[in-house]
């Protein structure tokens, strides 16, 4: 994983001249970024744990498995978002751990919790390290703001230093039970291993999230991810029916059945905590049986109104392909639902991001819809769903559209990069809500955004259905806009707009990022002073020296 | 409601002379129980609420909303578990409120709380009084064991009084969003309400769990309740989109959205609490369109065995019918899973409890199923689901076992009342668990039972899957033994050894019919030391003087 940007350096690609010309006319992007900093470049406080402290460590998890040398501290700085990149990109080393941590077991992991709630040891767990909302920076002391001394005393005299607690060596699938389809795993597992490790048994998860070739089990389960595949194979939170929480304070074990009537469901309650409640150490996850069949085409609808309509048929009525998506007029043209596109020159004839069009029809004009249906004789799911489809006033466009989607599906990240290097940001964000409040969210959305942003150049501001329920949808948003002088301060500024949009139109701050430390206020907001103080008061219970993860998730008191 | 045995009192039925013999000849019991008190007669402390509280709780829900009669405080006495009905029969009145208060609006109902926390009023939220676990029998401190000192220090001087908070006012549906098939209701609503309410716009909850009849919305939130047609439209926690939670701290208002990242689920702590937390005083409710048909027939199927492998399959591959309901060798053998057919003496020749089987071929050997499809075009859904089931070795019966569980679907509980005048003790429990471990958990639960009620008249114990995952599936058993002195006490020795015997094996404590005082002690050992602990602190910054429910669901502190 490259450190200050997405995956194998070795996939990284040029933006073809048509793209160049597209920033440049359309989005006025002047001038290219300044060049990336070399990793060895990169800043770095000087390690602030003690000797003593790092032996302690080392006692624990093995010498080896203690790491301070300046490309491991590197390498665990922040997360994937794109003001993390723009910093990274900088050279700004300042939110990196003093050490990084790799524990073997779980009773590694606990035995560490212990030693540094013990020795005031700030721990941010560390997975596959793609969060995108902040969710990998600790907070430290010097950072709060002098207006909160309640909290700065509560914090004591702040932090001894900041391990990042790579889970990276708990890489087992531990068992298989194939009568329940329950197999449980080691939380560092990365997806594509999951999925190799299942295949040997016929078996998949059929979580494909857009972080798929990086991401872990374990943070998939921390920050509540959603894949690609969501409408087939459900929620990654949906997948969960068991699992282990290290904690300071002790040791958790939940899930003795799919579901219960025993008391509140606490899994719901390490679901999305983030780190900041405890290390998740096991994870029992339904599984699949490994599709015989994936079958993946295109519709157009006229409007994303019009394409809105009918995918909510699909998931009131039924039936739910696994894969559904729907791209806004803006998306379909720019050709963004097919990533792969544009590194090709648009010389695929696919429908460029020229919009040109091309010869599978889905360019110009009107809504992109993929639908992808997966699994043993999907026919009669195919040809029930395709009747609701075209009832509902889609176009068929046959595979070639799902098949382009398909090789794509993964390589936005990429884009990403380049884009940065030529002189836009881009940045991505998502909401969900209630079918009738969707247009009320989506205006919100872009409106916030074109004002933050623009006017004098205003923002490409592109969005997609993709995690569709009976009851409501998320909106997953693009933003393209050329770089300021200050392009970190340039998004906050939009992102704290979006925040309060999002949350004064009544939507939720995310759908499947997570809160981090980006959407930690709003995120108050949305619980309300109450749900806040709930989840103080059991992260008092499970983390009372408040090590874990500070400043990320949980909203601070008033 | 009866209030000392189940519904409607005129629906009430003799036994047949050929239970009576099954009775005496099968299970040895020799003698009627003593017959049941008036309700006249049944024994209440004086109201130890002072007058200066009852006026003020009279302020706040108005005079003729706080009531102290004799009638008022028995049917707010405890709920319909056996051992409440056995207590009651006797006119035991000692778990009776001081004062039934009806508040007639959230803020009402929030000023109580206020009130009551101010002044150390116990409150028990009460909606059908339906509860089977003792969840509406508030802990008096005088009840404490002297062996904890801490705790009964921590609760100070004890409580002024306790009241039945009724939510029977609150009975609206206050909104439909139909674009979103979202409804809003009010807790209070009795299920048929709810049914009647939706039915004007064609809508429909599906949820239908044995105490429809009775039950509240807000009941089957707060105990996680799961209905007979759970396979097709969910358990009722599934259908919750969003909640108002009124507690002694504030509100929490929760649901933005059918599914989130933004952190833990807040709405899954408030499902399953039980009145600990708070009321719920507003529910928004995932609906569907109602169904154009309903098909509802039986299968044979050699053994338990090889029925619940034939609903695993339904489950693991799809498609469930919407209701799915396997009896085990004994169940079907009695025939309670035609309940109706013992009030009417086995006379309608659909397998009578005489075991002597009838037309439909269902009675006396294998094991019955129970198969419903509910919706629109539900042919190609029971095609696929009946090819499963003739795949995995079920023999089909047709259409006369499905009418005959369907008329006799809520009837069991007055069947209940008829064996206990006889001198039967007749009482349900229920777990769940993954299909793997599905048969050590069957044979837990009646090696327990029958080692704590026999072995000189060995008890007739059945069971019932009724409830199916993907990964697991709930067991419903029902138990049938003679009375003995003190069949209170001879039935909590044997749910002592059940709930051991289930906690050892592996299983969840309950499915859906809650935790109350009745599984506090074996959920505290599900969830363990450190899942109490979260439990109490949520508690204590929800309900710090700890009025809601005491005694009810939260694990005490060891």
């Amino acid at each position: 994983m490259s450190w200050s940007g997405w995956g194998d350096p070795a996939q990284a690609r040029e933006l073809p001249e048509s793209v160049r010309g597209l920033l440049r006319d359309l989005l006025g992007v002047r001038a290219p970024a300044t060049p990336a900093a070399g990793l060895e470049s990169v800043r770095l406080a000087p390690v602030a744990l003690p000797e003593p402290l790092l032996k302690a460590l080392a006692e624990i998890a093995g010498a080896a498995n203690v790491r301070t040398g300046h490309e491991d501290r590197v390498r665990h700085t922040r997360g994937k978002s794109t003001p993390d990149l723009l910093l990274m990109r900088a050279g700004d080393g300042s939110a990196a751990p003093d050490a990084v941590v790799l524990p073997g077991s779980h009773e590694e992991a606990a035995e560490l919790l212990r030693l540094c709630s013990r020795e005031r040891i700030a721990v941010v767990p560390f997975g596959g390290g793609t969060s995108v909302v902040g969710g990998l920076a600790a907070e430290r002391p010097a950072e709060r703001p002098a207006e909160r001394p309640a909290e700065r005393a509560a914090a004591g005299s702040g932090f001894a230093g900041v391990i990042a607690l790579d889970l990276g060596r708990l890489d087992r699938l531990r068992s298989v039970d194939a009568e329940s389809m329950v197999a449980e795993f080691e939380p560092g597992v990365r997806a594509p291993d999951a999925e190799r490790l299942l295949a040997g048994h016929g078996l998949t998860l059929g979580h494909f999230p857009q972080s798929y070739e990086y991401a872990t089990l374990g943070g998939f389960a921390a920050a509540r991810s959603s894949g690609q595949a969501s409408a087939g194979y459900g929620r990654f939170d949906d997948m969960v029916v068991g699992l282990t929480l290290a904690t300071p304070s002790g040791t958790l074990d939940l899930g003795r059945a799919p579901k219960s009537a025993a008391g509140p469901d606490l899994r719901q309650l390490v679901l999305g905590s983030e780190g900041a409640f405890g290390v998740i150490t096991s994870l029992r996850l339904r599984v699949r049986r490994a599709p015989a069949e994936r079958r993946y085409e295109g519709w157009r609808f006229p409007s994303f109104t019009a394409g809105s309509a009918a995918v909510r048929a699909l998931a009131q009525e039924g039936p739910l392909p696994a894969v559904l998506r729907l791209s806004d007029e803006t998306e379909t043209l720019i050709g963004l639902a097919k990533p792969d596109s544009i590194g090709s020159g648009g010389s695929d004839g696919a429908g460029g991001p020229d919009g040109s069009g091309g010869s599978d029809g889905a360019g110009g004009s009107g809504c992109l819809l993929i639908a992808g249906y997966e699994g043993a004789a999907i026919g009669a799911r195919h040809a029930a769903a395709s009747a609701v489809l075209a009832r509902m006033g889609g176009e068929p466009l046959g595979p070639e559209p799902g098949r382009a989607w398909e090789r794509g599906r993964f390589s936005a990240p990429y884009l990403r990069d380049s884009l940065l290097a030529a002189g836009a940001t881009v940045e991505t964000l998502e909401t969900a809500g209630f079918w009738s409040n969707l247009p009320r969210l989506y205006d919100a959305v872009r409106l916030a955004l074109l004002g933050a942003l623009g006017p004098a150049h205003p923002p490409l501001v592109m969005c997609h259905i993709s995690h569709v329920y009976e009851t409501g949808a998320s909106l997953y948003f693009t933003v393209v806009t050329p770089q300021d002088a200050d392009p970190v301060a340039q998004w906050q500024r939009a992102k704290t707009a979006v925040n309060a949009a999002i949350v004064e139109a009544g939507g939720t701050i995310t759908h499947h990022h997570g809160v981090g430390r980006d959407h930690r206020d709003a995120y108050g907001a949305e619980i309300g002073p109450l749900g806040s103080a709930v989840l103080r008061a059991v992260k008092a219970e499970l983390d009372p020296a408040g090590i874990l993860n500070p400043g990320v998730l949980i909203p601070p008191p008033p």
